[in-house]
């Protein structure tokens, strides 16, 4: 049984390109990992996902014990087989929906209390739960037990938050406990504070955990600020383990993460846009609802080798958003997918090759030029 | 360029297996016809449907013309290319939607004049404008322009509608013109009328075409009512013709029809019952959000060979439904067209080996056991 463990293949400046290995197969870094919130990518299967380049995938802790439960998941084999993906799974820990989605909420230094969004039932998330929960659903990839305070939030606010997660990081390591060939990972908080930010690595790496991830970030602070507090903090972090930007994001987004040193991200952009029918493609966002793409016979890019390019016009994809059919959903979502797993296949290769600059100043050229011309 | 063709290759009573020939490709007969609607069958890749065994699709005149508009679709290179599926497509002349779906309608024997029920628009339908239609959309089997009276009707407003309808089959015919390679089907009407369905069978027959449709069927007289009509109205037709009975049906009316000589189908059951968790397995209906599913790690059928039966437990079909999760609509929607292909390729083997009685008997069989025990 192969264990956990990361290996750096090349730097370029500070970007990195890797592999994490796994007893459920490798996730090759920078790693983009699509969200599978309840047990599926939206509007996708799952040998879908993996076709799109996708190594792992994330789960969220909150959204699958409210349904269908862990310890339902658990009776019936763990989420890999329930959602038919063999590959490796990341879960959240629950701490940050239950602060942006549960109702009545009650903190302590225990954890939460909390109402579902589903139902009006009351759950406890702390850090043993969440291990527990985990752990119920097989996760390979677990996250530690955090609370990531909402924005605006003051100084003051957000170093006790930082501390109360430090607290609970130790505590889910002690719950966490010895499962070889699975991963936990600890959050660092602390907001846009640099102090906060070094004190929060510092009481991580002095736990010690299997990655570290930059939690509290692409909350509604800007690209700027958070790209301000990449430029120092991945440095706080260990080199020879993996850094997970959570929550992160649009294209641009990705790829300054990445320049900072950044080795996985995850978000529902990708999915989530193909159902509202914005596309992302080399030259930027294509909307394709507008009515300039009624009568384009063209792929949205003709570079592009997803089934919605390949097969589609721009035309039937107009045709099939304005008439509310599942299968824009299906195709759009692969396309975005697809866009965003090339990506991370091209930087890997750019910095694998040590052109890493240079292809980032392609990224922002080909954007800058925008959608091609109406026919 | 292969011709239009049908060929017999077994009788057993009543029941026929066939092949009808296209430039496009083989239909295997019985067919069972998938809709695709306004150019997708909902929450379906084409060739996913395909890959249930579906030899050709039905497009529907109504929605095409309103939206995307015909002539568009015939700008962009017709419907195969628009919707990418490269298999024979039959279409509907128009005149079954319009009377169903269409807002204010003003009939005259030239034609229908209606507005949308998607923006209020107003539009012409006519035998010569449903055939423009068909031809710009590329359609391979090309229906008649009929009226089909709602129920209730008088057997004098049936015999009205069927008279004029065969008016416009001859129009019909003329509009069609010499299209090699495509097909024109003439529909039959008549209610539940003996006398009616001879005189209309009589009046398509001396027309001549390349195939013939019961219509007026399965529009709420009930299966007996409608067995009865097929009892003596298969008789009437050629045999050397496609008989084609239009929109069933329940898997039980599709074997009753199969049993009275019927060779080609189409209805929206299993992908309409997709969307709405309702699934046909050889025991019967399985309500998939019944809270008896929720715990079950079976399949829907452990014989089914469709991804949704291989890959997932009930168990995962109850959540991803409960969650109005899309995946629920694309497992379900594939596993009942793949039940309705089964359903046809196993009818086409019993034909041909003479054994269809004993087939019906182990059809019904199965059915009346009902699904399997909770667990």
């Amino acid at each position: 049984m192969t264990t956990f463990g990361f290996t750096l293949h090349a730097t370029d400046g500070a970007a990195r390109s890797g592999a994490i290995s796994t007893p459920r197969g490798q996730i090759r870094t920078p790693a983009f990992m699509p969200v599978g919130t309840a047990g599926t990518v939206k509007a996708m299967l799952p040998e879908s996902v993996a076709a799109t380049g996708a190594d792992i995938l994330l789960g969220n802790t909150y959204h699958l014990m409210l349904r269908p439960g862990a310890e339902r998941v658990a009776r019936l084999g763990g989420l890999h087989g329930f959602m038919h993906w063999d590959k490796p799974i990341l879960t959240d820990s629950g701490g940050f929906q239950v602060m942006s989605l549960a109702g009545l909420r009650k903190m302590s230094e225990e954890g939460v209390r909390f109402k579902s969004h589903i139902d009006g039932s009351t759950h406890v998330l702390s850090p043993e739960r969440s291990m527990e929960i985990q752990r119920l659903l097989g996760s390979d990839i677990v996250m530690c037990f955090d609370e990531c305070p909402a924005l605006p939030a003051s100084e003051a606010e957000v170093a006790r938050a930082m501390r109360l997660s430090m607290r609970w990081a130790e505590r889910s390591k002690q719950a966490f406990g010895d499962r070889p060939g699975h991963a936990l990972f600890g959050i660092m908080q602390g907001g846009v504070t640099r102090e906060l930010r070094e004190e929060s690595a510092r009481a991580l790496t002095d736990i010690g955990f299997d990655g570290y991830a930059l939690g509290g970030l692409a909350v509604g602070e800007g690209q700027e600020a958070m790209f301000g507090v990449l430029d120092y903090a991945t440095g706080f972090l260990p080199e020879d383990r993996p850094r997970y930007l959570m929550g992160v994001g649009k294209p641009d987004d990705i790829v300054g993460a990445v320049a900072r040193g950044v080795d996985m991200m995850d978000c529902v952009l990708p999915s989530r846009s193909g159902r509202t029918g914005q596309v992302f493609t080399r030259r930027g966002v294509v909307n394709i609802k507008n009515a300039r793409h009624a009568d384009d016979p063209r792929p949205l890019d003709e570079a592009c080798q997803c089934p919605a390019c390949r097969n589609y016009s721009r035309a039937y994809l107009h045709h099939v958003f304005r008439a509310q059919e599942i299968i824009s959903s299906m195709l759009l979502t692969w396309h975005n997918l697809h866009y965003f797993q090339e990506l991370m296949a091209e930087m890997r290769a750019a910095i694998a090759g040590g052109r890493f600059t240079d292809w980032q100043s392609g990224f922002h050229a080909a954007r800058a030029e925008g959608d091609i011309e109406p026919l």
